[in-house]
């Protein structure tokens, strides 16, 4: 049906073309694996992909990942995985899965997902897995990163290419995966949850983004897409700088982690305070809880010196200046 | 009234605070101006600077600017002047300006302001001229960038100094100025411009960012304005390290712009990209025109090389890969 009275339909094009292009670069013989769940995004990318994988010598199957989340899960897992039988793909499998609880209820569903995911490219022989993230999806990531706040990194989105996992659809619209499925027959499952206001995302995709584009004009969606990957780009350069400079001016001991004011000092403050944050997380914070203020104070003993006493991080590290470093420890009592 | 009953105001108190740290570096002598409106703003930041001022060695005036667009502008400009004498300051002085059509009714009314103000610099003798946008000015600069999709440097939002400028209150927020007026009993004017959502940054203010906060919760503004010193941080950095680069890979004949393919190949995207937008620049395009897209599309020249005919950037400069070198000119005939 995508090729009904011989015109293709501009959406299954575009949603190949995608597809051509983020596999291009694999070897003849490689398995890809399509996750699918059965909703319009990655059901047009199984469709898009079992077209393409032959033509470029590849060999291509998917993975349905029932979360049990929803009393209909496996019926959804299984009407997914026929459709991806009957569009060629070989092997296609379901997975199930328990959910756990950390890291809230999206969080803990992406774990098991992403776990799944790899324990079934391990088992099938597959150097690739496919994610049928959109553009759309890649707008809505850096506006939930906005609302932290903490720079470059928590506004470049989604990576295209990240391991074993590829998205080739993340400069494609939503709508156009959509209009992929429709002209192709296929018959995607609308997933509850995407219309439930208690996630973030729902509120971003529904609430934030059409008052966004309301103000500021179509495109908005395009632009949010763009950023990600430019900032995606900034930030790569700025840590590989970053860790560059650590590795002359951070050094680790038995006692703590000891930092060269003078080298730090010489550097612009986007790579200085990378390779500070990095020195800290040596020192035992956790990521989640280092932010760009704690980061900032240790800073401020550089270039702004007025004999502080010392500097309190998460994880009970703490930051003191001597001579000409700063040593950052954990557990030193005052 | 500030002070009354000897306790001060958490909102005076905060702005001029503000007003202290961002002027503190400033040589005792050094005359500073005020740019006020009328508006709670500049008139908080006119009170905070009259107290403070004094305190570090510093003489405070006021620059008033009419930009003749309201009926009643004249008036309005000359209660702003009183508020501004009776707090202390001088010298105050109304400037009336003619506002063109030059960049849209926002952008001609900057421009006509801030020549304006750089005169009145000139004629009191002022290093410095204070600017009294807040910390949800800045949140509204970056959401409005946001919609341009063009990098770092589009959400960076505005600099704490920038050559004459300074803005000491860009980490206050707007509640705090609308409190501190009412604590010093001052009339604050209420410009019905902020409220005509004709203008994108009212759109903004009135429509996006209260439905972002009730999306991801409060705390948005603040991010949004972290997020524009760190982006701010990065920009700055990459500018640099790309100006050192085209220092050496990018040179100017007499004919075109030249640029060494097998240096930029080694520089990370981020910095090898901003490098090939300083030559397009070199060679003719306008900042305003040459998009992400075209530097991109030059960039593969370099990193995608499949034999590409030529790129058409604006202002018809043309890019071409000849041998390990890109040549941009303006106007190669095909």
């Amino acid at each position: 049906m995508a090729e009904r009275r011989g015109r293709l339909h501009p959406a299954v094009a575009r949603t190949r073309e995608a597809v051509r292009l983020g596999l291009a670069d694999l070897p003849r013989g490689t398995t890809v694996l399509v996750a699918c769940s059965g909703g319009a995004d990655s059901l047009a990318l199984a469709a898009a992909t079992a077209f393409e994988a032959p033509k470029l010598g590849l060999r291509a199957g998917a993975v349905i990942v029932d979360h049990g989340l929803q009393a209909d899960s496996a019926h959804v897992a299984a009407v997914a995985a026929e459709q991806c039988r009957s569009l060629g793909l070989d092997p296609v499998e379901v997975r199930a899965v328990e959910v756990g609880t950390n890291g809230g209820p999206e969080g803990a569903a992406r774990t098991a997902r992403y776990d799944a995911l790899r324990d079934a490219a391990d088992a099938f022989g597959a150097d690739v897995v496919l994610l049928a993230h959109t553009r759309d999806d890649q707008a809505e990531t850096v506006l939930l990163g906005l609302a932290r706040g903490s720079g470059a990194r928590s506004l470049a989105g989604m990576a295209s290419v990240a391991g074993l996992l590829r998205r080739p659809l993340l400069e494609v619209p939503r709508a156009a995966t959509a209009a992929a499925c429709i002209a192709s027959g296929l018959r995607p499952w609308h997933d509850p949850h995407n219309d439930d206001p208690q996630y973030r995302r729902v509120r971003v995709r529904h609430e934030v983004l059409p008052v966004i584009e309301e103000a500021l004009g179509p495109g908005v969606t395009e632009a949010l897409a763009r950023t990600a990957g430019l900032l995606r780009a900034d930030a790569d350069a700025l840590d590989a700088l970053a860790a560059d400079l650590a590795e002359t001016a951070v050094r680790r001991t038995e006692e703590d982690v000891v930092c060269d004011i003078g080298m730090l000092a010489a550097e612009p403050q986007a790579i200085r305070t990378r390779a500070l944050r990095q020195a800290a997380l040596e020192a035992g914070c956790q990521a989640t809880d280092l932010t760009a203020g704690h980061v900032a104070a240790v800073d401020a003993l550089i270039t702004d010196w007025r004999g502080q006493r010392w500097i309190d991080l998460p994880q009970a590290v703490r930051a003191i200046r001597r001579g000409g470093f700063i040593h950052l420890a954990r557990g030193v009592s005052g």
